[in-house]
């Protein structure tokens, strides 16, 4: 069996890893399809939003598979979870009310918290079966849900976010992709909302809509809206092998124009970082910022 | 049909996409396996030095293939022939006479000869099937061969190399993998010779032994043993979606010890690079040595 998805093309709607497997093989849907080999199932259930499953990889830890795409497997996740947590953590002054939309494996908190500043962060995730699950099978990321600084409130981000106001300093919105439950997530009226939840001066990070070569149009489409809510609304990515084409794109905005949240506004010593983090340091974090000649181009 | 290679490990000799297909896909050997669709062969031939295959893909245009690996695709390529050429190039200060050692479908000599400094373009590759066949099925690489400065040498890059002293400015070796006929290319004696045919002040540039996220040993090893030769060393990357993990790494060195690689020494304008370029600029050959921190503490 196998998928050959004919749309891998800059228009197409089905960034991450697609599933279209059995229980032997996970194969993304593009045309440029990608395999993982699945040592064994150890949980599958239709949650109220979802289709959930869990499987062992053989080369790649276990991994998180909502609605057919791979979320993040153990090898790989941390690259992501550092690099959307901590390009926003970093562009703030002094982090002290953080909230994650989304993230229910708990990987962004896990970051989050590593930042002494943070007084209380809080996660809003509309499904109560992944905090479950990767409370179960994936403790490495569900570690993050441990800290005492840390609330849990199961519900509709769109929801949460509409009494709160001026009340978030980073809001990090870890969603899956725009097709589905998430898609409101990478639209205008989504971005006005976190606009008027942040603080004065707050960043705000989004899952990017993917990466330059194959979600071009996505891309430019999503910094636009950004643009139109907040001064600032830059596109920062990083490298993960388990997401099509090995990288994944962030939108990352500041409600403050005079903000470049592409140089980290705070950074730690080298051995500090070297404690912290497998994936991110101030170097990575300016360089997330450069993008390929034909990208730059296009996003300009 | 599946290929899944259980050593997609730190330690594995496999990189590149590899091939393990039948007419109808072409699947690389990792236990996170990719999958290119093919629409149609269009050459398969046994040649003196190994297999040759061009196919036409799907999404990603003609691709070559060298003894099942996935040498490069019409739609990704001009990452890597850029990225291999113009890392070397602009580190320094007046190319005029260049060596491609390898690179026999013609690309990374179609990004040499756009320094007008070049007086002297001078490819060797062991195998002139490539040669013959890119510019029968992939003109818009082979297009390098066309230029008037341009010389072309059948036969193999160590014995070209013997009797040549104090000769190039700029080497760029753009070979195959470390399996096979391009094995002797990754070890110390060949940068040897590379270090004795090489000018004062000379750099060169070498296919780095794949990327950080799954050949993390063998680019410490290969790094290494640069060092041991050359005075600086340095180990730098691209993504292209059609390798493995989604990126490719290359050493650069340089004999003259003052020399920092990691930025450019010369550089064009902006409105230059938008006509030259589609992934090259001088900023991202400065991110392109920014490495995410796991690698940058193996390689320290």
């Amino acid at each position: 069996m196998q998928a050959t998805d004919p749309r891998d093309d800059e228009t197409s709607l089905t960034p991450r890893s697609k599933m279209a497997g059995s229980a032997s093989e996970v194969i993304c849907g593009l045309a440029k399809a990608m395999t993982l080999k699945v040592n064994q199932i150890v949980h599958h259930e239709k949650s109220k939003y979802q289709d959930v499953l869990i499987f062992e990889s053989s080369d790649y830890g276990m991994v998180l598979v909502l609605d057919n795409v791979i979320q993040c497997t153990e090898r790989d996740e941390f690259a992501y979870q550092e690099m959307i947590t901590h390009l926003g953590m970093f562009s703030h002054p002094n982090p002290k009310k953080v909230l994650v939309i989304g993230g229910g494996d708990g990987g962004v908190l896990r970051e989050v918290v590593k930042h002494e500043s943070v007084e209380e962060a809080v996660l809003c995730d509309i499904d109560e079966a992944v905090i479950r699950l990767s409370k179960k099978y994936l403790p490495g990321m569900s570690v993050g849900f441990q800290h005492p600084n840390v609330k849990v409130h199961i519900g509709d981000g769109f929801k949460f976010l509409e009494d709160k106001k001026d009340t978030f300093d980073v809001i990090i919105t870890d969603s899956s992709d725009p097709e589905g439950p998430a898609e409101s997530l990478f639209k205008k009226p989504y971005f006005e909302l976190l606009h008027g939840a942040l603080r004065e001066g707050g960043v705000m990070t989004t899952q990017g809509s993917e990466n330059p070569w194959l979600h071009l149009k996505l891309i430019a489409e999503l910094k636009k809206s950004c643009g139109e809510v907040f001064p600032v609304a830059e596109y920062g990515w990083t490298t993960i092998p388990t997401y099509p084409a090995g990288q994944i794109g962030f939108m990352m905005c500041c409600k403050d124009s005079s903000r470049n949240v592409m140089k980290p506004l705070r950074s730690l010593s080298g051995q500090e970082e070297d404690k912290l983090f497998r994936y991110y340091s101030k170097q990575v974090h300016e360089a997330a910022f450069v993008l390929p000649k034909f990208a730059e181009k296009a996003l300009r």
